[in-house]
């Protein structure tokens, strides 16, 4: 079993390859290889299998076809120009988020080796002109660039998966929270700045009104292992649409705050100043919040309890 | 008011060229030219305004700039490879349908010009696991390589509409009944024979089954119609998906067949011989048939009223 993550050297990235590296097998089968490829550079990981890092830019298809050529059983794309970022800047997400992913695709179909794909999409495809909840049936109307462009990668998922080019599994990613590190260019940042910081003596801005703005998140923990399952699970039990919504929880910013007062105390409330950011506000007020992700649940998706348990897992992941 | 029609040398484009220049303007403007680009050549059009045919081939990026660089204002995409010729030959569909219509959007999204761009997606955006009435949100979940690169076009469309790089409209077409000619590589192409050829004393096949099938149909005029009119709307009035299924009328085989007997008698139903070709019938099934197309309605777009009501008018527009 020879697994690629195209996006190794992100948040999500390297949790995966630590649980893949932890397990030891895929599908039934020993892990024999294990190549990070990334824009930027990957850490090392320890595992019992060989790990390896490349350097990729997923836009250049010959790149692709050379990494392609190496052979793999199962890829994880979970690389991608963030959602911010490609609204900011939309060459740099078209050329990321749309020809990296058709890039992956069809030099998939020209490779014939027919890998399973887990392919990440996100919450950022619904919005638009569409009722709440969102049901697996609900219409993908995005408002985002970045959103657009990760539907038309379940598009094409489905179709090449229906031919038979690979066997991809799509999953519409909730807001992951709380993410280490440093803030990033993904509207979505600051879900995740507003708790981390405090916790470790920082100052963090809320840009929305807490009242008024909710998220529809998930714990990187639950992200990792459903990614593992996505990968897991056999194709005949997909159906008809391979791309479908993770479970995840529906919080406001205002029961986020609360719940790091009581894992981090008035200190670290006392670390949040308030200004809105329109831009960020618009971009987030488009997303969906209220969801019904059936289908995940019948796949034995996992979900988190609450929020409390998320910024305990981040305490006990990141801070310990 | 400068026109131009990608798939011009088609059934629907010609139609649509003679419905403009009848009319002589679009959008309140005195039309002054109007082109019509196709792979294959185009009619000659008696119009009060300059007329030119222009071979194109729309997977040809240079050439798609080279056309875009001659400044249009209004620009009707038409031009597709049909969903059988899709499904039987992947890449030409990819070539035509997937890159045809990437090329005109980022063509156009260079040039600057924001022109309005009317494009017709098609029912076969549908299918999957959705429930049925189709409504403006139910979600686009196609089962065909057609359909797929249609709903990817869609989702370009709203996301270049959004940033301003042009203004876009998306159609989505029930199967258009009755056209004239031969019958072509589309799937839904015997809608169409087993009421053209009957009705000129030639024998037609009906490949499906004709009480277990259904079709959501509309009629050429109505289609052209349609076209005019998503032209002519304010974008304002698209809301936050510019997508939306045009109206239709839903019709069994067996309904469409006692039509042809009200119009064309026993010798027309004799005509027609009866074969199962399960790659058609399997394709046809999988399109949804059962729409509520509020927001067409809403913008004023037009319904056939029956399918006797469509047989006629091919009887007088095609045979008269």
């Amino acid at each position: 079993m020879r697994i690629l993550i195209l996006g190794g050297g992100g948040f999500i990235g390297l949790k995966l390859a630590k649980a893949l590296a932890e397990r030891g097998t895929l599908r039934g089968d020993t892990i024999t290889h294990l190549c990070l490829a990334d824009v930027t550079g990957t850490e090392a990981i320890d595992a019992p299998f060989p790990v390896t890092a490349e350097s990729l830019d997923i836009a250049n298809r010959d790149a692709v076809d050379t990494l392609m050529g190496k052979g793999w059983d199962a890829i994880f794309h979970l690389a991608a120009v963030v959602s911010g970022q490609a609204e900011a800047d939309f060459v740099s997400g078209l050329r990321a988020n749309f020809f990296g992913t058709l890039n992956l695709f069809e030099s998939a179909r020209a490779n014939g080796r027919k890998p399973v794909i887990v392919y990440s999409s996100s919450v950022a495809a619904y919005g638009g002109e569409v009722p709440q909840p969102i049901e697996d049936w609900t219409n993908t109307n995005p408002q985002t660039s970045y959103g657009s462009q990760k539907v038309i990668g379940e598009l094409l998922l489905n179709d090449y998966s229906r031919r038979g080019f690979f066997d991809g599994r799509g999953v519409r990613l909730p807001t992951v929270v709380v993410r280490p590190g440093k803030p990033n260019a993904a509207a979505s940042s600051f879900f995740s700045s507003i708790i981390r910081e405090p916790l470790q003596g920082e100052p963090a801005m809320c840009p929305v009104d807490p009242e008024a703005t909710k998220g529809w998140l998930t714990s990187p923990r639950a992200v990792v292992e459903n990614l593992l399952r996505s990968a897991e699970i056999d194709a005949e039990t997909l159906g008809q649409n391979r791309c479908f919504n993770l479970p995840g929880i529906t919080v406001t910013v205002a029961e986020m705050i609360e719940a790091l007062g009581r894992k981090g105390g008035k200190e670290a409330l006392d670390l949040i100043d308030y200004e809105i950011n329109t831009a960020v506000e618009k971009i987030v007020s488009g997303w969906a919040v209220d969801f019904k992700p059936a289908k995940a649940l019948a796949l034995g998706m996992q979900a988190d309890t609450d929020f409390d348990s998320i910024v305990q897992q981040f305490i006990d992941d990141e801070l310990a």
